[in-house]
């Protein structure tokens, strides 16, 4: 099996039937990339050609002129260090103007996950938060019925909350999908609204670490994607017992994490 | 017409067929969010609802406690700045850990569009670098023949690199479609092939701003997408005269820049 692709034990619904299923998730970790002793950045990358990645986004920034300018490249788990040849001058204060940060996560999961142990919303328990198989089925063409930018431009990412009954509360879009979720909490959050405690969060893409960590943050028990979730999202999902549900279309979905919350 | 949605003329290309058309696209705008002097973030989002973004963003990352917590949030254009109420602590050196990059852009279009034209490779004339439409239409089948990892997980992006008959010559799949890209790109820098003067980028999924930025400084003068392009994506492509193609599935794909490197 490939450093990519990790194999996880979920539950498949179709319809009203539920049935144990191996799934394959790709798999989703942090990188860092030092240049000398600076971070310059770190993302989250699925392993495998790491130096290939660093290189190709130091060339990509401007940073690194071309391939004679590498002295070589020092790879260790998730770490990745630079070195450039003693003549190839980087301005690192100009080179910060140029990067964007897209929110949380962090150096690395284990810092991360400790701030959301300490941070996060405890989650409602399975008792006071469930919504049965049929309600979810149901979800998808309620978002692509209110979705209509979605529709016209095949562009936008959505982020949706609705109750236990499948009523849709609010919708918010985007070209980034984290940016449709902050848009959504922030909305709650200026409602009172949050710990949203017995709601459903439905996104219109992929579940990555990034948007577990959303969820968390705001007490939401239940995250379900159209996609598919990384492995990184539905290993967090496990350990925090949030309810996470990818591939939700076609009245069929599967269930990563938290069944216990699925009727 | 709303501030998030721009009709641009494209050319539409179905079989071997073309015809001009007025298409939709998603707007992709950067946007800094201060907390009072200092910048946290800066996102390419779409605009509307860019209050509730920053604050759903500054709680999910533990900076905003709740809503009793801020003070005031100030807007201008693609520039916010929220204050939190005096007593309200922030440890910005701690923050800054917790961050992660994601390549490229920069603070502002203008800055990061200046930097392009200093940096990026000249492009291919559409005398060196032509494709025929007959060609673009096979090349999703050829990445999905090759993406198997994808088939299996639904979980990756891929970008492909392709030469002007249609052969295939690399792919790079990441959980990020940026990470595909670098990797690419790293690759390619590595054995000495760049700029990639006559060669065609095809990436699975949709177009920002941030994959036109990498495509300009490789040098390859034609980018195309499954998914759709952003209205950034767009712009900056007319402005460095690159060929960009979305859509491309089914025997069609819309020309949104750079038509004549199409025959």
């Amino acid at each position: 099996m490939s450093r990519n692709i990790l194999t996880v034990p979920i539950q498949k619904v179709e319809g009203q039937s539920s049935a144990p299923f191996q799934d394959l998730l790709a798999v989703e970790e942090p990188l860092e990339i030092r240049l000398g002793k600076s971070t310059i950045s770190i993302t989250m990358r699925t392993p495998g050609h790491d130096a290939e990645l660093a290189l190709g986004f130091l060339f990509s920034e401007g940073i690194l002129p071309g391939p004679r300018d590498l002295q070589d490249v020092v790879s260790s788990k998730n770490l990745l260090t630079v070195h450039l040849k003693p003549d190839v001058e980087v301005d690192l204060d100009r080179l910060k103007r140029h990067f964007y940060t897209t929110s949380s996560c962090g150096v690395c999961g284990k810092a991360s996950i400790e701030a959301l142990r300490m941070q996060a919303c405890p989650l409602a328990s399975s008792e006071s938060a469930v919504i049965a198989s049929s309600v979810i089925h149901r979800l998808p063409a309620v978002l692509r019925e209110d979705q209509r930018i979605f529709e016209r431009t095949g562009g936008l990412h959505a982020a949706a909350l609705f109750d236990s009954s499948g009523a849709l509360l609010l919708v918010r879009e985007d070209v980034g999908r984290h940016n449709a979720v902050d848009k959504l909490i922030g909305a709650e959050l200026l409602a009172g609204h949050v710990p949203l405690q017995d709601k459903l969060l439905l996104v219109s893409g992929r579940t990555s670490f990034e948007l577990v960590q959303k969820a968390l943050m705001a007490g939401v028990p239940i995250l379900a994607a159209v996609g598919a979730p990384s492995s990184l999202a539905v290993e967090t999902a496990r350990r925090f017992n949030l309810t996470l549900l990818g591939f939700v279309r076609d009245d069929r979905f599967n269930i990563y994490s938290g069944a216990s919350r699925i009727q």
